[in-house]
């Protein structure tokens, strides 16, 4: 009965509803009806109530949970078995323990809250609680580990043309996994595999992006380096759109099931292309940390299965599957 | 007092122990030592009671347990934390989540059964219960996944010296991941990884090796190309040792352990030495299979890595990471 109640508040978003309507519709009391739109305000619904008007949704609940991501879900496969969890200790962790249980292709574990979010390379990765996406995703794509960096690129890819098709907003991909919006990460990617030596079992695919933080939210020294879709959009104020959680990770998984598909039947040219169009990477200035060796050159290309091919300033050119990268004027590096 | 009891007729091998000494000495009820000791036939312990003498641990007993294996065990670090399962899915899997959970390195997952066992590539791998070693093993190294072959090169030598020193079976590697007897494979091993693309997490190695199979445990089919250490005793009627599956475990980590330490200090040439000594791939002829590929010639060498380097028929040489191999002479090749 709450999602009976709670489709009809969203059915009507402008008007309010009155309780004795809803008690007719559904059949049941009006203090039945009371005791569930109490529930779904604990549940986090801004649900505007008024003893002559009745009830009406607030259009800034940004309310996380399966019922509302399905809601806006387009995709054919992905994301069609959802796990929300309040808190979890990381949604990639939780994701490689239901692949491990033999989860289906396209299973998403999403949660409000990280405890230990990660990034690459063991970092953490601040998630608090309701302010972003933290989410994961199970794919079991058949490639090989040569390959697997073609998953960030077009991960990369899908997020950027989500957040164009969600808030009009222009981001950035700094190779290898990192989008960019006024020179400052906004989202982080991270992939990772379980394997044998010939083959991959599964990935789980990693997408932190950072939504409702105020500046407040961040240390003075990840202000430098770090953004939210929120403070991007109070500084232009002419985008006055409210961001829902929900929406945003439906868009993100239907821009990705795409451009996974071109994964699958291995057009990696085209996700190549794709990528090109966001690269804030390609012609800048780089700068290489890889297996504790430094490299300082201008990043020229990058190769079909997603190598950056950078031209050294000593004039040799090296193609780099992995490492730290500075890219001048992005993140701090000038 | 299980364990009490356990070690007192460990300790006396050979004379019986009456149930009053015991009683006197564990300061219980001779009812009391008579339920333990039916608890401990229940376990599987053959223990020969007769009721002048008292109880007798019989040599043949061969019941796994963390406590045995733990009397057996003369490593420094692995093996010191040990999940006995009496049956799981695959010890494999138990030791990824385990490790997800964040267990230390050198966790032991070990069951009597396996019910989905596991070789490469998803293929099926018998493991009846009680009938060998299933066994897998957490470590976190610092290598890339370029470097992991050389878990599994090492891995092969300790089995093999863990085999002739338990039983003085000489048995060979086959590259390379079996052990062989007689041209047949008794054990395969199977490393699996958690990475991202910049590094290893962790890896699990997985050990299983055929143990008290009779002839009638194998298929027709398998009886090709599959042997036990029972069998092959059997064969070599001067053989009479009685396995004993947790001797064999704590032989096979402590082998491990100390060509382990090998690993970690990168020693890799140490390790590709040691192999070649238990080799029976080099100098002969194979057929190699790798992403649809075929490849037909001599290995060669092996590099310090663990590829294999084969003189291909048309005169080419070619490094091999991994694939499928077949050995001339071997598993049926002939």
């Amino acid at each position: 009965m709450k999602r009976e109640i709670l489709l009809n508040l969203k059915n009507s978003p402008l008007e309010y509803i009155s309780g004795e309507h809803l008690s007719t519709v559904l059949g049941v009391s009006r203090t039945a009806i009371w005791k569930v739109i109490n529930e779904l305000k604990k549940e986090g619904y801004v649900i505007e109530s008024s003893s002559k008007k009745g009830y009406r949704l607030s259009s800034t609940s940004d309310v996380l949970n399966s019922f509302e991501i399905s809601q806006e879900l387009k995709t054919k496969t992905l994301g069609r078995n959802i796990v929300y969890l309040d808190s979890v200790d990381s949604t990639n962790n939780y994701a490689k323990k239901a692949a491990l249980e033999g989860c289906e292709e396209g299973t998403l574990v999403v949660a409000d809250n990280q405890t230990c979010g990660r990034g690459r390379l063991g970092r953490e990765w601040n998630s608090p609680d309701k302010k972003g996406v933290w989410m994961s995703l199970v794919l079991r794509p058949e490639i090989s580990f040569d390959e697997v960096q073609i998953i960030t690129l077009a991960a990369s890819v899908a997020v950027v043309q989500a957040l164009y098709e969600v808030a009009q907003i222009e981001a950035g991909i700094k190779w290898p996994n990192d989008i960019i919006i006024n020179g400052k990460k906004v989202c982080g990617i991270l992939v990772e595999m379980n394997m044998e030596i010939d083959r991959i079992n599964f990935l789980v695919l990693g997408i932190g992006l950072n939504v409702n933080q105020e500046k407040e939210d961040f240390s003075q020294e990840l202000l430098d380096r770090a953004i939210s879709l929120k403070m991007y959009m109070d500084q232009n104020a002419n985008n006055q759109k409210i961001l829902k959680r929900n929406e945003i990770i439906a868009t993100i998984l239907l821009k990705f099931e795409e451009i996974y598909d071109k994964v699958k039947c291995r057009a990696f040219e085209d996700i190549i292309t794709e990528w090109k169009r966001y690269s804030v990477t390609l012609g800048k200035e780089v700068n290489i940390t890889h297996k504790s060796k430094q490299y300082r050159g201008v990043a020229q290309d990058i190769t079909k299965d997603g190598k950056l091919i950078v031209k050294c300033v000593n004039g040799s050119v090296i193609e780099v599957f992995s490492g730290e990268v500075s890219v001048r004027g992005l993140l701090g590096y000038s």
